[in-house]
């Protein structure tokens, strides 16, 4: 089996983004209605083909990222929207449940405690199967005004997520800074500054079985390893092997066969899980290669890893992170 | 001739520190006062060891990148700290015209508009012989108040650079975000940022002879070069070679074999200029080698790249990106 596990909903229906601008403009919105038939249409097309296509069996299902848009509105603001964006997923995930495993947005607003999200989260997952979630360092969309994740700030999400056993996808949303283009700066930006904040603390001996994807294969860190192995080592911090990769895992989203071939060799197999971020953010065909820039399967397959590492990254490891998908 | 590119005075003298403690204080700082005995001995145990151990001949050096702090005080406060700093910087290439090269700080300050440099860089290159600038594309300190790098708000002092023909390398001070640590992921994200940034724009249309260089192996781009690509071609861009890689640069300051390997598979050789940040973000031996983290000739060495190219990083490309290098 061949696991995806960083999907978005980048194609959901027109009515959702409708409901969305509408109480983004202060109305009430309409009552969100969407036919089966429309997500039927929204994903057939779309990541449904992706998977027959590319050769992958499931994909771990969330909202779309870039609207997650904590920083817009309120904390109520952002529960509504984000109960409508997860029920929304959980009816795809009903709908193909061989084919996608529901992930859910969290309601965050800037400032707002994230004990907040606990409800939204249970409900999640304990009533409608979630298996996971995405967590945002900056819901204030690039101004990073939240304290680091290893602020005891966070401490009372991460208590239920261990509860739950369910692990966090840090993955950041749409940038209102004008400095970060939000795919090509903001996310990769965001996935190198939290595992830097990881190596500053010492978070995984309070929790010692929390468990992070930093998604876009690690950010920067994997082509830096050296810079963080150096940085942990003179800031007297234990090796990276004890000190964060028990509890932290980079997917494979990453673009071209040399920084693959780069994530392969420097990351133990046990921590790499593999992702494509279907239909995400790069969309087009490389010239070089003439297949898919975001095709990672291609990339994994003709990496020299051994057979049994591969089938680490496509399937086992996805099983210990999220041990809630039973498939 | 080994030429290293990129290298910053952390180790001055204390009395540059107490200066600066004073200005920053409040207080009118003493007139400051080091003897050459001083500048020898705080380079000759560090750098200048560094450059006979490994085998490199001279480095551009500029002054300690954490400690340009344009965040603090104002435009004033910051021209008289660049003073100090350059003047000292010319001192030490005076003292050893052989094995330094003298790069200046410019006093920006965050909202105050760029040709508020102009002066202190002319002086520097005019008058004290300098051959290149850092330009902070965040002078905020981790905050990114100010506009995108191919915003016309730069324009004066790009015309300044094209003008004096010296290149800057864009490089960020250190970071008052406390999500920010400043050498592992402020740095890092700030060199990621700036290249998005110029792939946003056609800023080389309308500056055909600008050069940046990227430090720190240009952030997360080489390992992510197939996003970057993608992205282009997403937004209509030419191919990155004809839209960024005739003016931009990236150094070697990436502290690991696999980490320098793909950067030499996927950039271009006329693309890349030898450096490794010395005495800088990372000081310890890798234990996985037993040689220093940042003695990053040792990587190119142990690459796979002809002669010819490895010329080319050593030496030849920074006298096509540094022309009043000319020793």
């Amino acid at each position: 089996m061949i696991v995806d596990c960083h999907g978005h909903y980048t194609t959901a229906p027109q009515s959702l983004w409708d409901w969305r601008k509408q109480q983004v403009d202060g109305k009430r919105p309409d009552t969100l209605r969407i036919s089966d038939q429309e997500i039927r249409d929204s994903v057939e097309g779309a990541q449904l083909r992706i998977q027959r296509e590319r050769g992958t069996d499931l994909t771990f299902f969330s909202p779309r990222a870039g609207s997650m848009e904590h920083h817009v509105g309120d904390a109520r603001t952002s529960a509504d929207w984000s109960r409508e964006c997860n029920d929304l997923i959980h009816r795809v995930s009903r709908l193909y449940p061989r084919n996608f495993a529901a992930v859910c947005q969290l309601p965050q607003s800037p400032g707002v405690k994230p004990e907040n999200c606990i409800a939204e989260l249970e409900r999640c997952v304990n009533e409608l199967g979630f298996i996971g979630c995405n967590l945002n360092p900056d819901p204030s969309g690039g101004h990073w005004k939240e304290p680091p994740l290893i602020d005891k700030w966070w401490y009372p999400l991460y208590e239920k997520l261990v509860e739950l056993d369910v692990p966090a996808m840090i993955h950041v949303s749409s940038s209102c800074n004008p400095a970060f283009h939000f795919t090509g700066a903001h996310y990769i930006n965001a996935d190198t500054t939290a595992f830097m904040q990881l190596i500053q603390g010492d978070l995984f001996k309070d929790f010692p079985t929390l468990r992070f994807v930093i998604p876009h294969g690690g950010g920067a860190v994997p082509y830096h390893w050296g810079r963080y192995r150096g940085l942990a080592q003179d800031m007297k911090k234990p090796l990276l092997k004890d000190h964060v990769l028990k509890n932290v895992y980079f997917d494979t989203c990453v673009y071209h066969q040399a920084g693959i071939d780069l994530l392969l060799k420097v990351i133990p197999a046990d921590n790499i899980l593999f992702a494509g971020e279907i239909v995400g953010a790069v969309r087009g065909i490389d010239p070089e290669t003439g297949h898919y820039f975001d095709d990672t399967k291609r990339y994994i397959d003709a990496s020299k890893l051994p057979a049994g590492d591969k089938k680490k990254i496509f399937e086992d490891n996805v099983r210990k992170v999220y041990p809630r998908f039973k498939l």
